[in-house]
């Protein structure tokens, strides 16, 4: 068997959105190079490969990209099955690329399989479609990581044109939130903070711009993943979680919509 | 057993790329709904269901929504299981969101199950990360479909900061461009044309933002499904591609990099 490397998306967490392909890569594997957020069940999926914990989160005991990028071809040019499992999709703030372009130089044999990101699916499990006709054709996924990347991205974002996801930005909601108000969004603009997506722990908050900066996060998961989605679909979500049967029909049919702004 | 709609995400068009939930529901279904762009290998996971193909491309002989909403409801409400099946995620572009809010109002079960997203997926398996370190922190995905949509979108995208992604926008690519030029994006940027992602029938062209217009896309592949790509990451795909395993080499090592634009 020849060797490969397969740069694999692990989803947002729930072990059962990881794709068939996926799942095939693992069963085969003799090695699997994983980071945090990939869950136990899915490393269970490889029951004959070595595992090594290589990304983590905080960036402390992590091994250098270099490293990764050694251990991955020297396992490849042995003829090993390689997986580098990554939480979400490897392309979306994953560092895929820079592994594929490793890969490729050191003449390689690899392969992308794409995975279910958590900047769509975090808000699609808490009834946020981050695309809603009439309300939002489009969406823009930045990294709250660093501001220097997503102030230029938010700066230029018309109020109500498209939806804006955040993934690792709930240190910095605040400075978001303001830089839209800046821009001329509404304060009443619905906004949601969306914990551990997919997983038992999850936890959603939703409020207006003007409160996401006070949004009460549960303590205990100060350190939980976190996606921020700004504009007017997170208000499908109180119709999508409402109380009682009749105030759900009320808000579908474009009735007595409290929370649902553009039906008002 | 009671009744339970589940909107279900196909994914790009691989049926490797579904998750292991969509494959379970689809084993588990007594009906299944799908639109265009779903696999025959997709729907032969779900033996023992019905199968009704409701949304064609080009909108000829489709169903309608309510009609739709409607089989959805009396089948759950009769404790059948039912699979909403989408190319892609639900809801991106899926009208997901107005299929839950339905359910959500005939008082009928539902879940979602995300899918990998074309907006993400066909880029990245023609060798194009969307988001790229040093080159893009952030994407924004946009349908093409109606210009009111995505004007709004890329008259305020500024040049650099952003990549862009377009889906069912083939026939708007030169207006697209045009919008991106006038928006101060260099004529010289990197741009791809990506077909029928994920499947033996797969085409991609890359070019600039100038050629994108005239690219010249096979004609047997007109109605395939298309997705635009524009900004700095569409290089990485000529790295990943090279010819010879030097040249590989020299690219990721920042050398001699013709096609890279920023590595210049």
């Amino acid at each position: 068997m020849s060797g490969l490397v397969s740069l694999v998306g692990a989803g947002p967490g729930d072990p059962e959105l990881l794709t068939r392909k996926a799942a095939r890569r693992l069963a085969e594997a003799h090695l699997v190079l994983y980071d945090a957020l990939v869950s136990v069940e899915a490393l269970a999926l490889a029951p004959r490969a070595q595992k090594f914990y290589v990304v983590k989160r905080c960036k402390r005991h992590a091994m250098s990209q270099e490293t990764i990028h050694r251990l991955m071809v020297r396992a490849a040019r042995r003829g090993k099955r390689v997986v580098r499992l990554k939480g979400g999709d490897p392309f979306v703030f994953g560092r895929g690329g820079e592994e594929a372009l490793a890969l490729r130089a050191a003449g390689v044999a690899f392969e992308m399989v794409p995975g279910v990101s958590s900047a769509v699916a975090a808000p699609a499990l808490a009834g946020i479609p981050v695309t809603h006709r009439g309300v939002s054709s489009a969406f823009t996924v930045v990294s709250g990581h660093d501001e220097a990347a997503w102030r230029p991205v938010v700066d230029g974002l018309p109020p109500r044109a498209s939806t804006l996801v955040v993934l690792m930005g709930l240190a910095q909601r605040q400075a978001i939130a303001a830089a839209l108000r800046a821009r001329g969004w509404a304060p009443s603009t619905p906004c949601a903070v969306l914990l551990a997506a997919s997983t038992p722990e999850a936890h959603a908050w939703t409020g207006t711009l003007e409160e996401i900066g006070q949004a009460p996060l549960p303590e205990s998961r100060a350190d939980a993943p976190g996606t921020l989605v700004f504009g007017e679909v997170v208000a499908v979500r109180a119709a999508l979680t409402a109380d009682t049967k009749q105030e759900g029909a009320a808000l579908a049919a474009g009735g007595a919509a409290r929370r649902l702004p553009w039906q008002q």
